[in-house]
């Protein structure tokens, strides 16, 4: 019976948010199955929009501000509380130090600072919550959370003693740091930060090898910014004496250009994101409901199963054995081997060009999903006794 | 029970030819459905790849001589017997006329000729055949099929008495038509011609008007050709006594440039080219023992139910119940409204140029019928009790 449906998508990166892409899958769902409930569960990944969307799901609130943005000039901001009661914060490193606050001219992951997620983990701490959340993802820095550090209080020193300018290209340059000044209500403070585990800051697979380029760093630049991070996580680590982790390659460490690792170097637990955030959602009890659900995101990949919406809406789903459908604007290689995606789409009609398809995606979404659910209305209406034939592991078709 | 898939795709235009596409389809419902039996029906229109595809499905022959090409050049081409027997001759039109032959700086519709065609007709009736069917499609003329009327005797004369030039640019000063030396063994020949009933001669809709453009024709042109069909009518009309067929918007007299007028002024009937063609195939027979039909064709849009292959599939899967799914390159406006098809897919997987999709549409189709299948297979598993809500009227969704 198909009377239910959970519609839990991604946002599409530079064309839908994750609300705007739950309308347009909801629309395409009624167009077929009129009279089925549909429950719209727009998710977030800590990344841009999770501020609003959590704040918005969960009755809290949104306290906006000023702060220092990504290429150091004052912005407006905000961060969120959340529930009713307010004591829970959560702090959106997208929200001030984002790679969509910064102008394409200036992105230079060499120069781009945390300094404003600093200012809003203090700003939290003004009032009184008992534990902050910080969402990462969808950065323009990589200063592996120097400026952060910097503007709670702590002071990076280089050789001649001088105070370090912002920015991850001058961390080859730190000599020391003298935590002496760090907020101390950071010491009876919860910090969970919500990041995907799969970054780590240092190494081959460290944080300026895997998304320096896309920041705006040359090969060069990538080559100083991995040496300098090596050095962040060295005097990190010596210095606020750090033991209780690997800060160069544990888990979540290179989150947000390595802001992961200064703020574990702080005391912060790194969880995988959707562990801190999707419990705010009541997400499981909405998908053991479900007689299908629907996810989507911007691209189906080799990458989707590393810590992606439409992979995690999958492994939750399958605990409860409901039937899963993914939807992407592109579909790469690996798109058929994502756990648990039990069938999947693109949403092109037709020979058409990124720019287009950015622009059209809500429109594409909602025709694609239309065609999907006819497809899979074709299958349940074949005969009773379809005992079909074929595999029972989609995921390792082909 | 999805244990027996027919598979009954069109060819792609500028890319697969149906057999390719079959194999392509074929290969994706073998990725979901290992054990199914798939009964490939790769289906002819009359255009390209006609006789090739009728001379194998029926055990018959291919002849292959030369023959006049579209811009008076010499070429090697072929007409089909059909079966064993060999009594019935099929002369694609496209294998000396067709579009593709005509090379691009050549593309003048006012000059292309049809020349080719009656040269054909002539040697298949040097073979005794009892009947020629002439498939239309694909053409690369507007000459109203008066080469072909030329190379089969008749006269085509001028006000001066000259004989007429090739090319549909001529048909303004076609003065009277001479029918004494036309070839005696028509009149005691059946001929059948395999057309699409929506193409006529002349009018608003006429074969110059809607086709001269991609031929190549500039708005001048059109304008000149339409008038000359005009002329082309009324002197055949006239000077063949035509009385049995409206040769202005009779249904199909617009096939190929006009080829159509021309035979149904020599007495050849004009039929619905499925009804011609694919009783070859056995296509109704093997649609009745489908369990899920999987059609096909580059592009499915609001002319899809004016005559093309998966329209013509889906009506007559829908005589004996059988589910239908298309698949095309191209999805375009109408494409979910085609009475039939349940349900429908285009088979791109993220932004790409045309040109892409051209030279992988194969693998494109394999990988989009793959996901088709996965979709209704995830369907076919929903719970047994799987009353579906919904529509029950899939073409009038939206």
């Amino acid at each position: 019976m198909l009377s239910r449906v959970v519609v839990a998508p991604s946002g599409f990166k530079e064309s839908l948010s994750a609300q705007a892409a739950a309308d347009a899958i909801a629309d395409g769902v009624r167009r077929v199955l009129p009279d089925a409930e549909i429950d719209r569960v727009p998710l977030v990944d800590g990344g841009e929009g999770t501020a609003v969307a959590l704040a918005a799901a969960t009755g809290g609130r949104l306290v906006a501000l000023p702060a220092t943005g990504p290429v150091g000039d004052r912005l407006g901001t905000h961060f969120a509380l959340l529930g009713p009661a307010g004591d829970t914060a959560l702090v959106e490193m997208a929200a001030v130090a984002g790679l969509s606050l910064v102008p394409h001219s200036l992105r230079d992951p060499g120069a781009t600072t945390t300094y404003g997620v600093g200012e809003l983990i203090r700003a939290a701490l003004d009032t009184g919550v008992r534990r902050i959340l910080v969402g990462c993802g969808d950065s323009g820095t990589s200063d592996g959370g120097a400026g952060a550090l910097q503007a709670l209080g702590a002071r990076l020193l280089d050789p001649d003693g001088f105070e370090l300018p912002p920015g991850g290209g001058e961390l080859l340059r730190l000599h020391r740091i003298d935590p002496a000044g760090l907020d101390p209500r950071l010491a009876r403070t919860e910090l969970l930060v919500a990041c995907n585990p799969y970054n780590v800051l240092c190494g081959e697979r460290g944080v300026a090898r895997v998304f320096g380029p896309q920041k705006g760093a040359t090969p060069a630049q990538v080559e100083h910014l991995s040496a300098g991070l090596e050095n962040w996580a060295y005097v990190l680590t010596r210095d606020l004496a750090v033991t209780h982790t690997e800060l160069r390659t544990g888990p979540g460490t290179g989150a947000s250009g390595g802001l992961g690792a200064a703020l574990a170097a702080l005391g912060a637990r790194l969880l995988p994101r959707f562990d801190v955030l999707l419990g705010h959602l009541d997400l499981d009890a909405r998908l053991a409901r479900a007689d299908l659900v629907v996810t989507a995101e911007g691209a189906l990949d080799h990458q989707t199963p590393r810590g992606k919406v439409p992979a995690e809406v999958a492994r939750r789903a399958k605990r409860y054995g409901r039937p899963v459908l993914a939807l992407a604007g592109t579909l790469g290689e690996g798109a058929h081997e994502v756990p648990g995606v039990d069938a999947f789409s693109g949403i092109l009609p037709a020979p058409m060009a990124l720019a287009e398809a950015l622009v059209r995606a809500g429109e594409l979404l909602t025709d694609a999903t239309e065609r999907a659910l006819r497809m899979i209305l074709l299958g349940a209406r074949l005969p009773a006794h379809a005992e079909v034939s074929g595999t029972q592991r989609p995921s390792s078709v082909r």
